[in-house]
């Protein structure tokens, strides 16, 4: 799985990337796996399902309670808030654009959409449900729920496999295109401000863009050390290395503190900053990434032009109906 | 405030009352108060304080949360949870027509939805905020709800006032017309079915909406007491008179019990049952209401046809737009 990420490290390394920047817009469909069609009734029920709090041990926590549609994807917070107030070990990536990662979580264990639906469901510090089998349990006592099943798959359907398809179906939407960059780069070129621009050169000038690359800046499925390089003050101010990254998962030495890249669209929205969200500022971590991966120490006007180009990452975000969700009849849910 | 009880109860117990049952279809409007006119704007805006998790210190829980939009307008929960999982001591009533009750909450402490929405925001076992300086002053920290005030009320207008009075002007949205029985009483005979019918007649009959009377059948405001007839089988199971009700409130022996009646609109999604969330299914509410108010047992096929009117108190649902929420910038919600 990993093994481009030296090569592609060492190139971040140089600083200046000698490739031309290869400049992309992000596509407005995402790719769908040959096994999960998309159709309107799978996404809406993938919709419905996506903002059920009722896939919770608790009846309190959805998808979106964490991953939240109606702002950046995800909820602002440094750890996500699971049942019972529980705290996950790491910050909520944002939903949006999730469809072109080319794997999901911080530490890429899941290589689909639709693997990824299935985790935090069962999760201790997250949904909170005992199994996926209860989970089923609850869906089919919802009658709703029956018949939208149904109306995608046939009758008996309501599974773990037809509920994370659904789920994923759905995200495959959450797509946020023609931000200011998008604009600019489609041929408008009044979409950046000078500022963005200088901010843009420099993002390629680094070499940032080596890792954050491809139409999502989001590397499509690498996997980076961070930090690369030790730095006594920001380990005691922010922890870094508490987290051992895909090490956690894999228990291979070489992995340690490798990181999926995650995406830069919408980073001016997704507030706090890497892994652990230790970081609370769009600024700082700007200034954190140039020191810990490049070991550059940019100026003030630098992080600021960068800043600014990130903002131009901001891209628009559909308008949605909101879900009418299959009532719970005549009974309580927890 | 109470000064009917008295003799609306006495009528209720009667068992049969002899005045024609005024069948009245719900409004498709809500009234407005002269000083909190509805327009677009303030709904949207309201729309978006409503579904925002950062009015809750933990950025965890917004007002949806417990009172559903998606859903029946409520949690489906006994008793609703709040920031750090803190159980409140009521079951969350339903959002939905609210707008229709003459008083809110559970004990009617508050005379109008401008009120109640001020309420749950700054309880410690809700959203958890401080006060609602620290509601304001996040508000004002989140530029996109700075121009989205300044839209409906003009520059410099974050306040608990104004941010009140657009959650109360959304709510005055959610209403749910054209149930079957509002179709039966508008002259389509064919849209209850007999057993709807015979439920409908049984429930004037036994004198249930000479206290869940109106359009609403939620009593116009009025108060009334619960359990009328102490049962000690049913309060030994169920610990009805636990909370002392309006009593909590005003402190006085007579108010001991005395709850808003509340509406009967869309009761076959709301479950569970009562100020304490308690009762489970419709099926033994309906038998309960009986016992206590009537004293009355009523035979299995009465509960089942007077459940099956109660379904036929299922509106339809308002297609709404998800609201975009405005941005926290290069910051943590909390």
């Amino acid at each position: 799985m990993f093994q481009l990420r030296s090569l592609v490290t060492a190139l971040a390394l140089l600083g200046s990337i000698s490739i031309a920047n290869a400049w992309e817009v992000l596509p407005t469909q995402a790719p769908q796996p040959l096994d999960n069609p998309s159709t309107p009734e799978k996404i809406e029920l993938g919709k419905m399902l996506y903002h059920d709090p009722r896939l919770s041990s608790t009846g309190t926590v959805s998808c979106a309670s964490c991953h939240n549609t109606m702002l950046g994807g995800e909820d602002n917070r440094a750890n996500s808030m699971g049942v019972q107030a529980e705290l996950g070990g790491r910050s909520a990536p944002t939903v949006w654009n999730s469809a072109f990662n080319k794997v999901q979580f911080w530490d890429g264990r899941a290589a689909t959409l639709e693997e990824q639906a299935a985790g935090p469901v069962t999760s201790p510090v997250e949904m909170g449900m005992k199994n996926w089998d209860e989970v089923v349990a609850r869906l089919k006592s919802i009658s709703g729920y029956e018949k939208a099943f149904k109306d995608v798959y046939g009758e008996n359907t309501i599974s773990k496999d037809n509920a994370t398809k659904a789920i994923a179906a759905y995200e495959r939407t959450l797509i946020t295109p023609n931000s200011p960059y998008d604009k600019f780069v489609g041929g408008d070129k009044s979409a950046l401000s000078t500022q963005q621009i200088r901010g843009m050169e420099k993002v390629a000038e680094l070499g940032c863009t080596s890792c954050h690359s491809g139409s999502a800046f989001n590397g499509a499925g690498t996997f980076q050390k961070f930090p690369m390089i030790a730095d006594g003050y920001l380990e005691a101010k922010f922890h870094f290395t508490k987290d051992k990254g895909v090490a956690e998962v894999s228990k291979k030495a070489e992995d340690e503190h490798f990181w999926k890249v995650p995406t830069l669209r919408n980073v001016a929205l997704t507030a706090p900053y890497f892994h652990n969200g230790s970081v609370a500022t769009l600024d700082e971590a700007v200034k954190i990434m140039a020191k810990t991966q490049l070991n550059k120490e940019l100026a003030k006007d630098e992080v600021a032009n960068i800043v600014a180009f990130l903002n131009g990452l901001t891209g628009e975000f559909p308008k949605q109906t909101m879900p009418t969700l299959p009532p719970t009849f005549g009974k309580t849910v927890n």
